[in-house]
């Protein structure tokens, strides 16, 4: 009995020891845990290794290790509308009272009455109409305080979570993992720069310096004496499509090595980015999980991804297939 | 004879290793050997000691070190002109045989001539239209060619030496020692931001992604399925007084800890960065040395430096007399 126990105690060691060394190894060893093995994966870890490789033919030296990121589908999800128009409309509401005349007229009236389809289908020009009059008017220090205010409290409608909880653990993962590879990692995003800095250094572990987006323009103004930015009701610069190798042309001033997007809005970013000398690196996350997240592509209204998924298959890049790709979509799912 | 053989020996020895010890010493401990002592000079290093002592009053945590420099006047010299009007003249020259034109029209006629005065007369009307003639209609990777060819033939008429000679080598020091204690540093010049970033890596150590300046508009463009971004002769952003903290903002989305400037150009980016919660740390160039450099202020028309010089007095920023606070001006001095 005395030896039998012994080799119990003996085997129930080797296994434990067996079991500890196994994960041990996965969580040194697998820089995207949230990651499915598959080409996806292997794509990603295998361009990284490469671009890293010191005396191999496709190194890359540190300060050219530029990745871009879009944000709206790519880092954070985006259905049923761009989380910054809920924003927009809760923005509406909350300065409705000393704007009575939105009752009766659109597209803030469809604001306040929350209807998001007719927010839409008033286009693009209802929707910058409504950004001025909720972004614009404040300096940029007030506009950054409403916008942490806001996500303290508001919840994603489908979710109930908070918007900055929805984004993509695999992303973060990426995000993380080119920059311990010696990348900077950007955002480009079709949406506002300053809507976007008061919360991606938290979240994405990207400071202000590192985020692109659309902008109003601003004005430096003394008042009594303390200088301040204010925000005017005018378009800056629309950050999406050809506008983004523009945008990172212009904040950046480096081709980036690495371009991550999710849709024909991102398609010229993947293309500039994809034109350059050397080892490049393209990618779309494919939105294919109905459950966890939201199925779309080629006839979304928001996000829709169909010619640069045509382009994506025809030159190789490569395409996230969320539902099989991905272990966990959110971080809060991994609790 | 033997014994004072040896005695001397020692002597010498101890006098060497006394040398060499002070020498090593002074090398390690001043990280701005080209300042003279004096109030500039401990001002710098004061500042950077107490936003760096962890847990003292003025500790900034390393993300928030942004330090921004204006460039003309303050990182390299900026007489007879800003050296970039130095290339619009020679680009004209080599342009006009496809503009013969230019021989009978101002301002080309004049800059053609190599008239300086005639050219600045026309104001910055004439500069604008000059800089869009000579700027524009290139692809972006064109134009950086174009400007590192020129730099590299291209001599100041006073000097004879390259113009990226003719850079500071007491605020390469400076710059040299913020990044040494984690500083950010960044370019904001109302110089054009593409004139800038083909040099500014190699000469001051700044990357493209920390250079910001003036801009002309850019397009994406599929040429045969290759993507450019092609110049157009338009502006884009004047970075200059006001719009030099709307450009920092822009940018960096912080505000800098540390200004450093050199004309009423800068004022607003010194007011905005003296303007923040905490220690700060503003600076101007004064040009007192006719003799090593150049003597202007008041009321000269390039780098002039009137409102500003009053401030900096009433608000005690550091001033920097050229003449008595720097013991060399340009590096080859040095040789």
């Amino acid at each position: 009995m005395k030896k039998l126990r012994s080799i119990i105690l003996f085997v129930a060691i080797l296994l434990m020891m067996g079991t500890c060394l196994v994960s041990c190894a996965t969580k040194v060893d697998d820089p995207l845990p949230s990651w499915n093995d598959g080409a996806s994966k292997k794509s990603i870890v295998e361009f990284v290794k490469k671009v890293t490789t010191k005396g191999g033919p496709d190194f890359v030296p540190p300060a050219e290790r530029v990745a871009t990121f879009d944000n709206d589908g790519t880092l954070w999800s985006e259905q049923p509308m761009y989380f910054q128009l809920f924003f927009v409309m809760d923005r509406v509401k909350a300065m409705a009272p000393e704007h009575p005349e939105w009752k009766q007229k659109q597209p803030f009236k469809a604001a306040l009455e929350g209807d998001i389809k007719a927010v839409m289908a008033g286009g693009e020009h209802a929707l910058l109409e409504l950004a001025m009059a909720t972004h614009a008017g404040n300096t940029t220090e007030e506009f950054s305080q409403i916008v942490k205010d806001w996500l303290a409290t508001a919840k994603h409608p489908k979710t109930g979570r908070p918007y900055t909880e929805m984004v993509f653990q695999p992303m973060l993962e990426v995000l993380a993992y080119l920059r311990a590879n010696g990348f900077k990692t950007y955002i480009t995003s079709g949406g506002g720069i300053e809507f976007m800095r008061p919360w991606a250094e938290k979240v994405y572990g990207i400071g202000p310096e590192q985020v692109i987006g659309s902008s109003i323009k601003t004005k430096f103004e003394l008042r009594d004496g303390t200088p301040v930015l204010v925000r005017l009701p005018e378009l800056n610069f629309l950050d999406d499509k050809a506008g983004k190798p523009v945008a990172i042309n212009q904040h950046i001033g480096r081709r980036p090595i690495a371009a991550f997007g999710n849709s024909d809005g991102d398609l010229q970013m993947l293309q500039w980015t994809a034109a350059g000398e050397g080892l490049r690196f393209c990618l779309y996350v494919h939105h294919t999980d109905a459950k966890r997240e939201w199925a779309y592509d080629r006839k979304s209204q928001i996000g829709k991804l169909d010619k640069g998924l045509d382009e994506a298959h025809e030159k190789g890049w490569t395409v996230v297939d969320m539902k099989n790709d991905w272990k966990v979509i959110y971080p809060f799912q991994m609790r």
